[in-house]
């Protein structure tokens, strides 16, 4: 691993069996520039520390791929370090644990999200919003890792991670695992302002785009007693939203059905990554209703008109996943409803396809690598 | 008066004691279009209607000059009908009150504000959130009187008006009649995102413009307990923002300046209504902070960026005048506290002079018309 150098080493494998694992990597040429087709994902193989007193070591079985993987592999995002290893929907079981930690054992089912480490010191942190953290909390890959000596983190495209148990997840053993991963970024990014805008039985709830946090906003929402209105600009989409359990679909490119919304609605989750319009979304809210963008679009988005926020005191907000404690209580109301993503499992050769049908929307709603695949495409890649 | 007609009627004063006030009218040609010069305001009797059982006829001594009175009046916002009375920064005394009025009599000091009327049976009419009924609250000027025929409601720069119990407010002794107008606007649109919002003693509250509704804003905010930070484009406001009480003076354009107030602020309260930039302001934001935008700008804002409601789960909201409890709550509020509007009252025959003023931003901070220059006025026209 070579922290902060844009070219990609050769591809060593050095066995060192304790501290290392094989991931697969963006060897992306034109990860020095900002706009970049990909060459493709290869076996690499990372090394992990050794765990620390706090420290959870985890034997990955899977890592949902996420949209966020496509940006960072790709180098769409800009100031990415490669070789990179991404993935933060982690799934596995504790392999060993540090000295200081008393409450996981060898064998539990546990996950790692987004985050896996921030300063715990600030407001935010001490709130349990690490995602907001003063200090910008750490990345589970691409991010630097100040209490390790600035070394960029490498996240769960592995086999194994080793996380600080403060950032570790019980994933309850109810929940089918590979499902569950895609839980930890898509699940929570949805659960956390649903929750915090305080949906209950009987409010409205629209979602805005129907992929992979558009389809866990879907259920979620379902699952906290909300009648749920997906807004989709194809017509195509209709059935896959009433099969996940909305209540309505609205197609959000005829006028006349957007008026026919309007103030009808308590709060919407949009999870549209593209630049797109929001004042017909927005009019659709009731008086102090909410828009939560979650997606960022690397484009500027149009215009606000303020009169859609001040005739009814709208809110247009953001939400950034969620905090660790929010994201085991996600897990907890998830295997307590029932709920996990609907997912299609993919081996280590079969990444850049999921990446490029990630791209084109054709997936019904998460790829989720099966970590097990690693080894044959590292030995693959080897001979 | 004439309903929907666009070109003013002859200036006839038929006088008609009981139910006519001479008022000032907007007698602007380009009415019928979409911009316009204006052409000035004149003279003008119109017929108040006699007081109903629930009604309340009011005495006007003064009338503040809202902004949106001049874009009522030189018809920038399209839509209005001609002649118009503008107005809604009503104080008086009750002359007479209807048979079924009984806690209020004749010589209670009142006011009225931008609400005459409402459904009276929806959501937002029963919450006390009459701004945002879902028929549509009656503008106290301009507005199509549902429930008295559909005529256009005539405002406050007349002798007197006629207004049901239920949107008339009692203006305690404590305040100064004429300072005490723009409570009923620049006031209540102020004072109610700050509640709404939750501001109390600790809290810091950023200002964003210096106006009628701004120079409120820092001085409720102050009163709240808050600290306050005023955001300008002009040095040439610290030393004016610091005399309302502002603690903090940031200028705007000056990029270190904003990068250094980088997560201070709790909520924002801007006042501009010309298009310019939210994101450096939004970053000035805590987690979970807001911005409420009250202006409301003719042209396009530029492009919000969504990073800047991601990363901190912030929020940009707008919010409408406030309710009629929450008005009477106010103005209890600035009694208690001493707090009133800076105010350069002025006569009848300066109005076009005042409405030059205020477009050019020459007021600190507000135009109170003294309704007694009325009669003066009306008689100079007709000689």
């Amino acid at each position: 691993m070579t922290p902060g150098r844009p070219v990609p080493p050769p591809l060593a494998h050095p066995v060192q069996p304790a501290e290392v694992t094989n991931g697969a990597t963006a060897r992306n040429a034109a990860a020095r520039g900002a706009v970049s087709p990909v060459s493709g994902l290869v076996p690499l193989t990372v090394a992990r520390r050794a765990p620390a007193p706090d420290d959870v070591d985890i034997a990955i079985d899977y890592c949902g791929l996420c949209h966020s993987d496509v940006h960072a592999a790709r180098g769409e995002w800009g100031g990415q370090s490669y070789p990179l290893v991404p993935g933060h929907e982690i799934v596995g079981r504790v392999s060993r644990v540090g000295s200081a930690v008393t409450d996981l054992s060898p064998g539990d089912r546990v996950g790692v999200g987004c985050i896996v480490d921030s300063c715990r010191e600030c407001e935010g942190c001490l709130d349990g919003l690490e995602q907001y953290c003063e200090k910008g909390m750490t990345g589970t890959y691409g991010a630097k890792d100040r209490r390790h000596g600035d070394s960029i983190t490498q996240g769960g495209y592995a086999s194994s991670i080793v996380v600080d148990r403060r950032y570790v997840l019980r994933v309850p053993e109810a929940l089918d695992p590979a499902a569950a991963a895609p839980l930890l970024c898509a699940g929570i990014t949805t659960f956390s302002p649903l929750r915090h805008f305080g949906v209950e039985e009987g409010d409205v709830v629209g979602v805005v785009g129907l992929g992979g946090l558009g389809h866990m906003a879907v259920k979620l929402a379902k699952a906290m007693g909300a009648t749920v209105v997906v807004f989709t600009t194809s017509e195509s989409k209709v059935d896959a939203a009433r099969e996940l359990g909305a209540d309505k679909v609205v197609l959000s490119r005829d006028a006349d059905a957007m008026a026919a919304a309007n103030r009808t609605i308590d709060v919407i989750i949009d999870t549209v990554a593209a630049p797109h319009d929001l004042n017909a979304l927005l009019r659709t809210l009731r008086v102090d209703g909410a828009l939560f963008q979650l997606g960022l679009p690397s484009e500027d988005m149009p215009p606000v008109d303020p009169r859609a926020l001040i005739r009814r005191r709208v809110a247009y907000a953001g939400s950034l996943i969620g905090g660790i404690a929010e994201t085991q209580e996600m897990l907890e109301f998830c295997a307590g409803h029932g709920v996990a993503a609907d997912i299609e499992v993919v081996a280590a050769d079969q990444l850049d396809e999921a990446y490029d049908r990630m791209v084109a929307g054709d997936i019904k709603y998460r790829f989720v690598l099966d970590t097990s695949t690693l080894q044959a495409a590292a030995k693959e890649a080897d001979a």
